[in-house]
């Protein structure tokens, strides 16, 4: 067992926590438990398993309709994500599928992506809107987060994504404007933050600049979908604008994230939609030089990412990118919760933070990214109940 | 919907089947069902859902005890597989832990490892011994694998693998001596196939061809760990002794994959170990000129590839190694049921197959793979019943 002190995880062996209403009231030894808790309520035995916050995922994109397989296909045979952007086809044809949907068969979707979470141990999504594009689909998106955060306990950070693409069959002008000038005062009340794509087939820098002042004056918290797929410079805005996260970045300049980390911005990473995109390594070593907080998310999408699933994320970036496990555990709780301004309340468990956590049949957390893609959560608490799917 | 001739899958659109004592006796559209199959018994309503066969995994090492955790954190900073092959470590390491454990702990370890493939769509699995690596423990493998036989639903083909390495602490030529006049003879009756692993870290051409011959003397089918790590002449030897499968083969030749071909061997796959021993692209392309079949497996062990997921496997082949659906899902179906000379019987759904098959939330079987990391297995029948996590 490793002193706390030294240990990054601070972890406690045969350890014991309670809570009530929700939140952590105690945590240390469990032999200490019974001395200086008086237990009343559900008590859940976690003997022989690990016990972990529960998992915090920063970019998910879990309000849509459709499939995109035929484009996963595709790309296996060689096509590029990026040329798979068009009217037609890509963030498009969700678009359409999304809209075509009804506020209902929406919600239906999305609870089910929201038991997977909780099935594979994540208990907080940031979760975008983004497949609306227009003001009744945008808060269409929204009410559906508002009626999942009503069924599920997953807890849910909502994000306005207007600045996903431009949608099909739009003047690009004709949107820029009402996505200024309507969506984004209608929204504010919505969301906790506001998201935009910079990057070739989305928003140019000056354009996302645009929208995100704009959003950043309304009372908006800040992400930058920033260098995902060639050179830009989202990274920079997104540490001019001091955003919450920089998200992806795989072509972010050691520059550029040196501004990231002065700024106070989280990097929040995106393994999946890397591998199944083929996308280069972001610079993780710039990243580590620059003390720069790595999150990694699933970026559930479903285009380039269809997967709920944190501890899979954790493993692609160990096996694909070198990331050690530390830093995929700290990516996927601390880091996570930090660029959702959760800091001590989720991916944490202390007295006063949110009683999330999941029970995992691991030898150590250390081990979850060697478990590759299969299911090791036995169990998950989220706000002090154990989660059954109904 | 495809017309059945045209469709690789011979999908029906609308099916139902009935199967008694265990194997399938109609299959056909479900409004035929009512008019040709008198209904008694159990019932299982997949409307909406994906109906295929159970998966079958045609490289599995499921009996070892002990972690190797350490060691895929080691890779991921840089560390090769190869060199973590020693006395003390590798797979060294998980025979002295094997060998410890009592034959009650291996049962259980190995069917929690049962349990994960039945919740992941997995039916059949080759099962290799190897942890032992001398008479009492190859035995003892054995045996929890006859026992396991008892308590699970998985359909469980024992392969011999006594030539996994050579254990720590023998002498190589003693070894050989032993593995070849006792432990082959004594282990004829419990197992259907025998394995060696033709590689540098393992046995070389010459000592692959006398363990492998003599098996085959014996009566024992035969299955070759073959040029993984390094060119050689394993897949050779596996086409010349017309074993039923060449497994790995990433430094496979073209002239080596044409002669499997001819030989009718099958080429078993294992995306997971390539990915994270970081491997090179087996020669898929000549595979296919070749008409060389091709089984995707999950080759479960260890230390390169701790994942019951063959779902999880098709999607790696997909992304890393450009398979297409198709391939994938045939691989893990017809191709693999074949190695394991179970064609007509795992692997298919017709009149006289096992009633082994899988209910999945996916809009296609070709989607699976779409579905990274993430289990889309809703139920799993093995042998005409459902099964449930007991």
């Amino acid at each position: 067992m490793l002193p706390a002190e030294s240990d990054p995880l601070g972890r406690i062996m045969d350890g014991a926590l309670a809570a009530r209403q929700g939140r952590v009231i105690w945590i240390g030894a469990d032999r200490e438990l019974e001395k200086v808790v008086e237990l009343d309520g559900d008590q859940l035995d976690a003997a022989g398993a690990c016990v972990m916050p529960g998992l915090v995922d920063a970019h998910t994109h879990p309000v849509f309709a459709g499939t995109r397989a035929d484009e996963f296909l595709a790309r296996v045979s060689g096509a590029s994500y990026r040329t798979q952007q068009s009217d037609e086809r890509g963030i498009a044809s969700t678009v359409r599928a999304t809209r075509d949907a009804d506020a209902g068969t929406l919600l239906e979707l999305t609870q089910s992506r929201a038991n997977r979470f909780l099935a594979n141990g994540t208990t907080t999504i940031e979760a975008k809107t983004g497949y609306g594009l227009d003001l009744e689909h945008e808060a269409k998106s929204f009410a559906v987060l508002r009626g999942l955060a009503g069924r599920s306990p997953l807890r849910i950070v909502p994000t306005f994504l207007g600045a996903h693409v431009v949608p099909p069959g739009v003047d690009r002008a004709a949107y820029l404007r009402t996505l200024i000038d309507e969506m984004l005062p209608a929204f504010e009340r919505r969301a906790e933050f506001c998201d935009a794509w910079c990057d070739e087939p989305a928003f140019t820098a000056a354009e996302t600049r645009a929208i995100l002042s704009r959003a950043k004056a309304l009372g908006y918290r800040l992400r930058v979908h920033a260098a995902q797929l060639a050179p830009g410079e989202g990274p920079q805005i997104a540490a001019e604008l001091e955003a919450s996260s920089a998200d992806h970045l795989e072509f972010a300049t050691p520059a550029q994230v040196d501004a990231l980390a002065k700024a106070g911005t989280v990097a929040v990473l995106c393994p999946g939609a890397n591998f199944t995109t083929r996308g280069q390594r972001p610079p993780i070593d710039a990243m580590r030089r620059a003390e720069l907080a790595m999150a990694i998310a699933s970026d559930l999408n479903p285009g380039s990412s269809n997967a709920e699933s944190l501890p899979l994320a954790m493993s692609l970036a160990c096996v694909a990118w070198g990331m050690t496990a530390t830093e995929v555990l700290l990516g996927a709780t601390v880091h996570a919760a930090r660029s959702l301004h959760l800091e001590g309340l989720a991916g944490c468990l202390r007295v006063g933070s949110f009683a999330d956590c999941i029970v995992l049949d691991v030898e150590s957390p250390e081990a979850i990214p060697y478990y590759l893609g299969v299911n090791r959560v036995l169990q998950t608490v989220a706000g002090g109940a154990l989660w059954h799917l109904s």
